[in-house]
């Protein structure tokens, strides 16, 4: 297949070094010119790259090479910053809107609450080198917290809970699947409707196993390496 | 935006029952025809739904709803069809190709091979209900198990490690990312090019801590969910 072709010469590009992470490829038509292509073509070879995490894409800015992707262990780390400075990463935390609410389906499931509960829902868009990498909705239960929207919210969650209610993560529950970016997420990672996503879904438990708060991230697929190691309970 | 509605109305239909697990959607002409909407826009709301694992299709044969996914742990249960067993699913294993062969580049990656050492690979199509949901490569060190050829491998490779060379999986190390189906992986699983994929690649050392094989998995997406639980090891 042709298409198939083009995206491993641009892999190989990539892999010599020749592109380079964040460099903007050219326009789709330069491109289909130099493959001697056409657009249908060259789109379903690009399409590919984004599958594999090589490219991705921004909202009528264009494709660019992806850099590394942030290793990511769900079963040990938690804190994004600590996480992305320990891998010598650049990162920035935007908070979006943080308020109290009535629990929505989504909330009420997670949390286990009744419906028409409170909650507080606390929207982030977290950077890596000023790209918009996870966008991340916390649902937290008020009575535990009270007052937590009076604090710096682009700061970490987990250090707030820590310092100001001497309360710590124990246990997590999470579950990991794929989707795709639509709507004002999509909006505030640069992303067009449809793009690849990865989503990381988590129920957090303190030691003394009361469900703290969950958190839904929806990560750009190309920007997370998800790995972890586990010693084996059953061994069939 | 019209896609998202149309989008919603089937995610509806399936959540009342109206639609099954299984049942083949209608013909894209007759669904547009009844959304009163263009393929275009029909194409872009099955999209979505593929993407958020609410139906799959079938090449050359069309979009069906998807059946519950099979819960995945990747730290407790190596053995697919005990597992869907366990789900009261229908597994079934079909051996692709098994041979003796020179790694390359994926293989002496995983096992940490020389290059051109020998390797043996063993490729797998796993069933659930008759549906191809898992494409399964396993490299493996033949020091460690001769004649590992001669056995039935559409049974359990974890069996036939167990009882044919003592050897039991201990300890492993594992990685989720998404992409999308190509080629041969793609035709075995009767996906369409480009379909989205999650890939999990683990590689599985022995109670002594030696590396003895590796498996790459390309799921289709929506046939599992991964999820998991873990005590915290660091903390913030």
């Amino acid at each position: 297949m042709q298409y198939v072709k083009i995206k491993d010469s641009i892999v190989e590009q990539i892999a010599s070094g020749m592109l380079a992470p964040r460099q903007k490829l050219p326009a789709e038509r330069k491109l289909a010119e130099s493959f001697d292509t056409t657009r249908v073509t060259l789109r379903e070879a690009l399409s590919l790259l984004e599958a594999e995490g090589k490219i991705y894409r921004e909202d009528r800015r264009g494709w660019f090479i992806s850099p590394m992707p942030l290793q990511y262990d769900p079963t040990q780390t938690l804190n994004f910053t600590n996480m992305a400075l320990a891998q010598n990463r650049v990162p920035r935390t935007e908070l979006i809107a943080a308020k109290g609410m009535l629990a929505n389906k989504q909330a009420s499931s997670l949390l286990g609450l009744e419906p028409f509960a409170n909650v507080f829902q606390v929207d982030r868009v977290r950077y890596l080198e000023e790209r918009p990498v996870v966008y991340v909705t916390n649902y937290v239960r008020p009575e535990q917290f009270p007052n937590l929207l009076e604090h710096d919210l682009s700061q970490s969650l987990t250090g707030i809970y820590r310092e100001h209610y001497g309360v710590t993560y124990q246990k997590i529950r999470y579950r990991i699947c794929s989707s795709s970016l639509i709507g004002d997420v999509a909006q505030a990672l640069r992303a067009t409707s449809g793009t690849p996503a990865m989503i990381v879904e988590r129920i957090n438990y303190s030691s003394e196993g009361e469900l703290i708060d969950c958190d839904i991230e929806h990560w750009r697929h190309d920007a997370i390496n998800i790995s972890s190691v586990a010693e084996l309970i059953e061994k069939d």
